[in-house]
Parts: C-alpha cells; sequence; structure tokens
C-alpha cells in the first residue's frame, strides 16, 4: 500500500469540502509523513492537486532523494508566491502551528484559515507505522533490562546517558526525547532533568527510543519505602483501570476522567498535575490525548500513552506508563513489567 | 548587574516608544532570559509594568523556584484574557514564532503585532553570558581533543555518541544540537546524521556543547587526500579573511561576502550552500547571522559563529566553523587549531 498517495488523496478530499485549493506545510514531520523528506533547515511543501516542495539550498541533495513529491530549490519569497497564484489559488490552510511571522508574509494574498488534515491523518497509525513504534519500544525496554539501575553507585546523569548509549546499541538513531532519570525529591518535578547527584529513592525513569523515525515513550518509578509503595499501588490501580477501561467509540477525555477518578478517591487529585496520556508517532507528542479538554472519538490504530502519577512537592513522585495500540481494546506496547 | 531587571527596562523602553502596552512571550528560551524560569510544557509570560507569567500546573514547582517575575499557575484561557483585558491594555505585541493558533485566540481582544524586543536584547551578550558560552566550548573543545576521532577503528554513530559522553563528562548539560560526526560523502550534507558505518575520509565534525543554558558550537573538518587539502585550503582562507574584516560598524552581510567573495573566485560558489554564520546563545541559532539578508551593524558584545564550507554533492565536504565574539575587532573562542 503507498501509504503517502493514500494520505494525500484523502487530505486533498477534506481540503474539498473546505474549499481549500492549497494547504500549506512548514513542519517538519508533517512533511516527512507525507513526503518521507525530513527537511534539516526550513521547507514549504504545497499540498495541491500537484503538489510541491520548496527546499532550501542546502537540502536539495536529500530532498531529490528521499521525497515522493516534487522537489523545487526555494529561491525568493516572491517567487513562491507568485508561482502558487499564478495557479489560481486564493483559499489557503495553513497549520495551527506555522509562525506568525510566516502567516503575516501569505495574509494579503491569500483567504487563509487553520486546518489540522495531516494531524487528522496522523491520528491513525498503519500497520507499519505501529511496527516501527513496536520496534522503537522493544530497543528501549531491552536497553532498560540492560541498565543496572538499582545498583544505586552511579549518578543520575550518568545513569540517564547509559541509558541512551544502551538504546543506541540496540538499534536506536537516538533517545525519543531528553531521557529522564532522576531520584528523591526530584521525583516529584514531572519533566525533571538528571543531576549530577547519586541516587537516592525511589527512583523514576521516563526514556524512549526513536527507530526509523517512530517514537517510544515509556515509565518506570522503582519504589523502596512503605510511603512510596503506598503511593506506586494507588498509581498502579489508576494505570491499570484506565488502559482496561479503554475502547473504540467513547472519547479520550472519558479514560482521563477513569485514571483520575481513582487517584481522586484516594485523596490525590490536586497532586496528578497533568493528563493522562498522549499520541506518539513521528512526534513524541501527537494528537489526540487522555486529557479532560479532548473530546475526540477513540480508533483503531491510534497509539497513545497511559501515565497517571502523583507528584508530592519536595518530596518524591510516582509515575507510571504505558504506550497503548487501539484494536478491540488497547493492547499494551512492550512487555516490561511495573515491577 | 541585575540582568533581568536591565533587559525588562529596555523592553518596556522600546515598547512604550512603540506605544505596546503588553508583550506576550510563549517562547521558552525568551521566557528563561527573561525570568530564569524555563518552562517545560507551555507558559505565557506577559511583559507590562507589573509583568507576570502564566505557568502550566506541573510547572509550578520550579517556576515558584526559578522565577524572578511573579508567577501564577495557568488555569483558563479566558481567565487569564479577561485578566490582561481588566488593566486596560489594547495593544499586545507578539513574537514572530508565535503559533497562529494561539494568535488567533488573542487577535479578537487586541491590537497585535510582531516584535523582537527580547531578540533585540539577546542578540549583545552580558560578560557572564560570553563565560558561560566560553566554558561551554572550552567544555566541548577539550571533549574533541580525548576522542581518538582519527583512528578510523569505530563507526561513526558510536563515535558520535563517544563525543558527547566526554562533553557531559567535561561538565556539559547536554549537547547544543544534534551531534554531526561524519566522513567520505556524507560530509557534502550540510545537516549530516552520522551512520552506522567505518569512517571514510574526509572526517566532518560538527559538534557543541551546553553549559549552564548557554551553547558553544564548532566545526572541524580532519581531510587526508590532495583534493580534500585542497577544498580545505580554500575554505580556511575564507575562514581566516571572514573573521579578520570583521568589526563593530559593519553589516552583517559584508561579512558573508567577504566569506562567500573568496570561495567563488576558487569556482566554487554554487557549492557554498549556506550562510556563513548565525549567533547562539541559550539558542544555537539566534539572529543576527552573517548572510547576505541580514544587514544588521555588528556591534560589540556579539557571539556569532564563521563557517565557510564547500560541498561536492556525493563526493564530499568541507566545513570550518569557529565562535568568534565582537570586541574592538573578532575574537575566535577557545584555542582550538582548523588541524
Amino acid at each position: 500500500m503507498d501509504y503517502n498517495k493514500l494520505h494525500l488523496d484523502n487530505i486533498l478530499k477534506d481540503m474539498e469540502k473546505d474549499n481549500n485549493q492549497a494547504y500549506l506545510l512548514t513542519q517538519f514531520t508533517n512533511i516527512e509523513y507525507i513526503s518521507d523528506y525530513k527537511p534539516t533547515s526550513f521547507a514549504f511543501c504545497i499540498i495541491k492537486d500537484n503538489p510541491i516542495i520548496y527546499a532550501s539550498k542546502m537540502d536539495m541533495e536529500i530532498a531529490n532523494r528521499d521525497s515522493s513529491i516534487e522537489v523545487k530549490e526555494y529561491e525568493k519569497f516572491e517567487t513562491m508566491i507568485s508561482e502558487i497564484k499564478e495557479e489560481g489559488i486564493k483559499n489557503l490552510a495553513i497549520e495551527p502551528s506555522l509562525a506568525y511571522s510566516t502567516y503575516e508574509k501569505f495574509k494579503d494574498d491569500f483567504k487563509i484559515e487553520s486546518k489540522t488534515y495531516v494531524d487528522k491523518q496522523r491520528m491513525i497509525k498503519s500497520p507499519s507505522e505501529i511496527k516501527n513504534i513496536e520496534k522503537a519500544t522493544e530497543i528501549a525496554q531491552t536497553a532498560f533490562r540492560q541498565l543496572d539501575v538499582s545498583s544505586r553507585s552511579e549518578t543520575e546523569d550518568v545513569l540517564a546517558f547509559d541509558l541512551v548509549r544502551l538504546m543506541i546499541e540496540n538499534g536506536a538513531s537516538k533517545e525519543s526525547f531528553d531521557t529522564i532519570l532522576v531520584s528523591g525529591s526530584n521525583t516529584s518535578l514531572p519533566h525533571a532533568v538528571p543531576q549530577h547527584k547519586k541516587l537516592e529513592t525511589p527512583i523514576l525513569v521516563d526514556w524512549g527510543a526513536k527507530y526509523n523515525g517512530y517514537c517510544s515513550d515509556n515509565t518506570r518509578t522503582i519504589v523502596y519505602t512503605e510511603k512510596e509503595h503506598e503511593i506506586f499501588d494507588i498509581v498502579r490501580e489508576s494505570h491499570d483501570k484506565a488502559i482496561k477501561s479503554i475502547k473504540p467509540g467513547l472519547k479520550c477525555c472519558e479514560i482521563d476522567n477513569v485514571s483520575r477518578d481513582i487517584i481522586k478517591e484516594y485523596g490525590y487529585g490536586d497532586q496528578f498535575i497533568h493528563s493522562t496520556g498522549h499520541s506518539l508517532g513521528l512526534d513524541i507528542h501527537e494528537t489526540p490525548g487522555f486529557s479532560f479538554r479532548d473530546d475526540t472519538i477513540i480508533e483503531k490504530g491510534m497509539v497513545i500513552t497511559v501515565e497517571p502519577g502523583i507528584y508530592l512537592e519536595e518530596e518524591f513522585g510516582v509515575r507510571l506508563e504505558d504506550t497503548v495500540v487501539i484494536e478491540n481494546n488497547a493492547r499494551i506496547i512492550g512487555d516490561l513489567p511495573l515491577i
């Protein structure tokens, strides 16, 4: 199956419904998704009946090599604009993330509205995308098993680094985000940075690998004291029941509710300070997410994290995270136990 | 000297000239620059007579700990908007990089124009910022000296990884961008990705460390064959003469001219496929840059890279890069020879 062509066709259909003749992409992973060419400096991809990518001079070699869409060298903004106008294009859709300064350059020549046509395609992963995420997860979990994290003779930053090295040795191209390997009171910060200090308890590891462009994402917390165990058990119950509750047809916010309600029941609602999960793929954060704000209907083929946490300020935090693929139910990717 | 306060005062003066009552910052490094708090998910910083940061719930612990500006927990967009409006604010400046979807939420309530007030401050580095960049450079160059790159028994990706490890062991918090350690025909791509293959010739290394939030940036190319040496000598001449030509009062584009003209003289103008340099600081790419498009006047305290290159498609490339700080002339940061 030629997925590039399928996605392109779907996007063109959605554009037609909205009477948009062209759709401007500048986000690197959106361009990669649609063309297989991943820009390294900047690029303008114009989706239309005859789609085209204006690539920077320094990218021409890889753009010509990789892109399934016609590529032209970007020379001047004015040239590009007049080439688009010459085709009679008046209505231009843009990505919500487009920089205001770029929008400003287009706004006088086109009727503009922001649309998520590509994000909509990216929500549902193809079998080969799922395989890439599974492989990324396998690499990351193998690396985690090889890391002797509980020895506790090393410092956070060195252990975090060792985990990345193990992922690369196991076949990752890189980490899928800055590895969080932290301990003690540092675990009460959801996005903590590993420090140059010996491990305390608990130990929280939030890590992922990149494979063939695709991300994985997991979190494990290793607990020691009685209180750490108590919090762990609540988070585990929230994690397990949230995953069990996932079914195509439900709204994303309903899963956030399930996960959050359990933590609230135990009196820690105010200490669960983020949403329950996010999609991932070429980017580590994609839509939809298990958030109270997100009423997207869950569909087969979505790949979303479930990661409840409880954060006791200046004390410690516990987070448990798995990535699931939506089939008839939610299937956890990978086989790394929670403890 | 309280630089946060100085920068804030300068920005408020610039805003007053333009009759802007408030300035919205969402870019993480801009918020960090002005407040010392570095967001990890999202934040809205409103610069005004009484500046305020709306931080996400999960960032409240670090925001309260680090920020020199008052912090409030972000709850709802509508609440934030009405609090700003209640102060009688009608004219709102935004960053050029602001996402269109965020602009859209503000545009009906305020008269909006995009402004680079913070970038303007960030162009001139304070003595402590320069010290951080010098330290980052020292760490990166020490790591490079410790790496036995010319042994050539290892693969590109493993050697790239070893270089990052050495930077961290020498005190870096992380690499300042994805390390480029590539060889053979891979060097003809300015933003090449290290591959899992043994080193060929030439070997090109473009790397930098992050220290205390600040970046370093260098490139060295190790050449072997006669043709590689010939191209190297041209790039070195361009690098050296461009640096010698830098003086406060000149325009940035004039330095790009000097560098490019030398490469053109030797007939390789079309193979120098990027601009001559960029500023760096908290971000690896800042303004101004040595580009034909940039007519910013060079001033003391700017920190800019000089990195001419010649790229022979499918053959090889040579790039040489140093970072300079502008004093009466350009002073090269670090002491790593070109060969």
